[in-house]
């Protein structure tokens, strides 16, 4: 098995930077819970200040489903539901969370690429005001989606627009939101606040953090009393300043740019790659750090002997590859060569 | 402000040895989620193997709260009630987050110091078959009590066979049980396992860890699926070996043990040097890392705005000291001239 | 054993002139789920305004229970506690219901007579704003209460009054509301809505009426979306105008008024037929339909062989005994036979 | 607006001789909640033991809804999932219950006859073993389906093998059932406990009952506990005799059988008077008591001015018309009357 996997952009590690604010955070006795005298945890606070305005509220959670759960629980009750992509990692890989913790239906859209349209969402306002079902009322984007594509600006307000004229939220799950941002070149606050995204599921564990994820409301009146559901729901840390710090670190002198930027880059590498081979296919524009292709099925195996990754469809050979923070071009090379010489034997 | 408090032991740092770990486990990918893969996780669980035996299923959760929650959750239906001290953190300090996530009644008990016994515990029974009333499944203790008290394996085991007598469990919630240990001068099995507790919330965040908490069920039948659960209860770290690897070092060469024993050490001390001035009283046994007392009250905020400690009932002036892994002498000396000195002035 | 007993007021049946509004409503097609074109709903809502005011929202669920947790539900998030006494039905006899459905805490006080004050309540106040701890909203109080004991209304105006101030609500459970209305001699708004009650569980099961409970929220405002919630938790009749026409006919008339007054009056009836009786003691005062009283342990089986009633309390041999509206002077009368009889023997 | 719709068979009322039961069984006291003392309860009981055999455990609850949720409760965990068909009541009409109370997920499969296949589940099953995905528990079908149609019991076993071979269960809803003996011609053993089916919502009120719907295991360890999850569910009611003497009468004389039959045979007639008519079309097969139809658009509003029904799909003009055990051939005659009076004027 190789040091590097193109499985997921967790398999990763911690990058260096994160590691030196965790010891430099290590000093002394601080406030638990993050409250006002845990003096690290107020400057990650501000950092988001600075990207989003003052008027933000940012709670540290421990990871991105808690963010998704908590984030949508803030917002709504149970008898409402929340429309999504089939696709969305809400949907399919939090087992059933969001219905448990929340109590709501999801309402799913199939799509081709992971990315919604108002169009799409039209027919479930049918139920606004039948009382048998359940009331849409948040719309869930993934930026960058679980397809590896990008919304652009336009289009995320084109949804907040729909939302909030239906008396509805937008959300994003960002998980990845470092990776649009590069794709994008942009601001974070150009493709969420500015358009109006109402929640923010904010990550980093994908981009070089240890654990922690952020939920951030663009109106405070928003997050009135978030810090009781959170720690009603088991996701206040006892000791936030080590969260804390690694966001801080992470908002500062662009850490958070150039582990992502290193990610696209690599991915559209290996995409390029990919696509001097005849006969392999990429099946998704390679906007982010992942690359979708259909690999000879009898590849796979051997390949995976060497470099875990999934298989995004079984039926049609379709592989999904993801790019890290430290995935490097001799990764790259590594793979690819592997990947001719198993071709080359087939 | 000084450098330390007594507030809790959960305002310390991480200890140098588990920030090498952390460094260590920081190379190149590994599988994430914890999979078989990961073998930092793998080494984890089987120190926990070393410690309890070869049948004991261990699990990974990021902090007490949801250990407990989850470790209950996993044997109790939503009809049945858990029976604790009215002090339990369970019961007071989490919000109803096992009232939100299991849906249960927590049937209180009254104590002095914290410890209950299977006498208190008699009156509950009488709902049993009764379809109005909850019905009583689990007995939850704290080792060390929220009083700084600590059960003997006896006291524990009577529990644990009032339990079982009547088709319930034990359950503990050890988020110091390292502290209780020294405290016993015991392994852990030998008030644990030994005795008939059927789950432990095996915590660490306040003996030196950053994060993470292990759940571990003795009979790997009651473990069944816990994995969907956890997944559910946004409990599943996507970098799991960094809460492995914490696990594995505090339980190697006995970090946990030398920990601890300098955390009940130093409350011995500070117990010794305020019983030694005149007209003030300590309201618990010191058998942990706590010390409770009765300080004047004219004290207390004076003393507050150089040691952050809580205080426990105002009514009668009672304040809680904590100790910590790194609490020194030089510490408690402190604390003792500035309470001396305040004294004399008022 | 008798044709009637002194169990509980819903062990009797149904009184004839709500067997006859049954037969009445059941004629032809009427639209379901209560909606606009049932007309029969719309008529019970009317009663409810011509009692309460046009402000009044009116929601019909299937029981008790329901009415309470709903009722709750609606004005609480899962963070918050709900304050009553010790002894309340939502407390004790719903299965951890409120727990489960809303998951909330319960923070009982203990009480000699079932009734709680502002006092009492005060130090649960600490908890508010701190993060660890549910936050109390709700003030829940029975009317009549499970001691068979009534509020009058400048008591629970106290409780309103404390309650808004901390802003909080004061929920009532009703089940036994028109007995507390005869108790008092009082219209029912002159002790709920004109003293500052917020919700009302309005019961008529235990009055003679087959099904179906109403909650009644006296500010419009409160019972914003109540409809989706209540079809989610499973509480909408299909055929709702069964439950409407019980109401319909219950509020018309004085119905109400007439069978509670019976029960009322059956009991301080019978409280008199004991007095007579030496050695024997009632622990309660008799305000609405029942009495608590000290039997002689050794006369409460044989009894119960004839008329079957609980024991409250074992180990003083504390009876309860509940009369209902189809309770007869004959009933007490070969009661108190049988009672002198086995004493005599004994 | 005429005396009888076509909107659905519970905007019917109660068949007389259900009230005359109601009036029978409203005689004295007798046991709350439906305990051994109960004798009308433990009667119905008897009744469903001699449908289904001596091990079937019944319990009363208050709606469909109710009993689905319940019923799929006691079989799950809250990481597992149900598969039903999109159009299922369960996943469609009840505002998000079965999320709310049980937590599950639910999995959807399209289809155009509202019936699924074991052929349609399998590709659920890939989730089983991945911690990411709720795990598939249980098959959930209708019996009658939304769209009218009817397993046959062949198709029921071959899902029930297919259930079972996957350690899943089967449940039923019931809600039409005795519309689907008469269909099948058959005892509802025959296609429920003798083909394999776990736990069926036995339904009453669609066919002439006041309130109230039975869940039934076939296997009586299933039902362990049933009776606490209940009453914490709020469907225990306090006067259950009043549920127990609707279904004692139901299931006496065939009783069932002979409103379920009028209301199939006033489906068949209506559907044949419709098929005489050029240019209109019938959707679904009627097996049961519905007639799905494509009728001119301009003539649903007039329609609807005197017979309420609703309009299933307007994109394409489809309308359901369910017909009832009150339905006479007269009320499909002057439905037809004015259906081709208003389609001659347009």
């Amino acid at each position: 098995m190789a040091e590097k996997s193109f499985a997921s952009d967790n398999w990763s590690g911690v990058c260096p930077e994160i590691m030196e604010a965790l010891a430099r955070a290590n000093s002394g006795h601080s406030e638990a819970y993050g409250e006002s005298n845990d003096l690290i945890t107020q400057m990650a606070y501000k950092r988001f200040e600075e990207y989003f305005g003052k008027e933000v509220a940012t709670f540290f959670v421990y990871n991105g489903t808690a963010a998704n759960v908590l984030g949508l629980k803030q917002i709504m009750q149970s008898y409402h539901a929340v429309v999504t992509a089939k696709t969305a990692h809400l949907n399919e890989d939090e087992c059933a969370a969001p219905e448990n913790f929340i109590g709501v239906k999801i309402l799913e859209i199939e799509t081709q690429d992971g990315k919604i349209t108002p169009e799409q969402i039209t027919p479930f306002l049918h139920s606004i005001g039948f009382q048998h079902h359940a009331q849409p009322k948040v719309i869930s984007i993934s930026q960058v989606t679980e397809m590896g594509t990008v919304y652009t600006p336009s289009e995320i307000e084109s949804l907040s627009d729909f939302a909030h004229s239906h008396n509805m939220f937008l959300h994003m799950d960002g998980a990845r939101i470092a990776n649009a941002a590069v794709a994008l070149n942009m601001e974070f606050r150009a493709f969420t606040k500015d358009v109006g995204v109402d929640v923010v599921s904010f990550g980093g564990t994908k981009n070089g953090l240890m654990f922690g994820e952020a939920v951030i409301f663009f109106d405070r009146k928003l997050a009135t009393d978030f810090q009781y559901m959170r720690k009603q729901s088991m996701q206040l840390h006892s000791k936030t300043r080590y969260i804390s710090a690694q966001f801080q670190r992470y908002l500062t002198g662009n850490l958070w740019k150039k582990n992502a930027a290193n990610a696209n880059r690599m991915a559209k590498l290996l995409a390029s790659e990919i696509d001097k081979i005849n006969g392999l296919k990429r099946t998704q524009v390679v906007a982010a750090n992942s690359v979708f292709a259909v690999l000879p099925s009898k590849l796979i195996a051997p390949l995976q002997q060497h470099y875990f990754f999934y298989v995004w469809n079984a039926q049609i050979s379709e592989v999904r590859l993801m790019c890290s923070w430290d995935t490097r071009e001799e990764d790259v090379a590594q793979f690819m060569l592997l990947l001719k010489k198993l071709r080359a034997k087939v």
